[in-house]
């Protein structure tokens, strides 16, 4: 505790995402002073053309 | 803001998809008076044995 | 079947929060074919100061 | 109602889903004395180098 | 790992939610085979004017 | 686009929370090479009856 869920389309390196829950996970450790076995980070990915902002689809822009 | 997450069984075309991610971002811009560029939707999808109703799997309906 | 969630601040009143289950349930109900009863949206509110968009809290917009 | 969301790393056996599935919605129907048919259950799966556990990628461990 | 969370509305019993949490976590322990403390649930609750099946509200039922 | 849900019991302070929502922002500015207004951070949080891990309650720990 605490969890942490991470919305984004597809389309990251692995690299980039690794740096995501690292990252992720530090930032959560620092602010809460809790251990980092204690934090779960999941990214939920979905395709371009599953998600929008504005009405328009990762997909089209 | 806001974030709009729709958790559904993976099948439907990408003009439902569409539809349903702009028809959201419009009731959402209507109800809330916010400009469309603050709304995001997020389709989450599972298969079809990663989900049930009624303790029946989608996939067994 | 499909069920959404809309995470946003607190603050939004009655009238507001009920349009915005309406109207994306009519969203939802045209877009994908279904029943209305298939359809069930709930509205997770935060308070303003344990949300943040380009790490300003809502709390200090 | 209610909903139910499981968020796991992807590679589950069919089977192991399905009891997962029919577990869950027991669990809810017995607690909360409900009927089956209100109770829906996604499990939302990541691939293994998009969730860590302490900052280690499940893809790692 | 993994990480439930149950969406619903307030106003169940502290033994109800007591119930829901500790057979959730069994269901998934029997099911995949983990120990139960790699299980956590959280129990995601709104008010009754903030949640919807069908587009009537469950403060309107 | 990434959205972030933190999920986690009531009662930490205002601080913790605000460093909480700064540094995951900054997380993934860095991780993803986007604009911070491009990120936004909610923390959902639940009582300490209505969350446990291992099967017991965070409000009998």
């Amino acid at each position: 505790m605490p969890e942490v869920l991470i919305h984004m389309v597809e389309g990251r390196t692995p690299d980039q995402k690794k740096a995501l829950l690292q990252k992720t996970t530090q930032a959560v450790v620092e602010s809460l002073d809790v251990k980092p076995e204690q934090v779960t980070v999941q990214i939920v990915e979905s395709k371009a053309d599953a998600k929008s902002k504005g009405g328009i689809l990762f997909s089209e822009r």
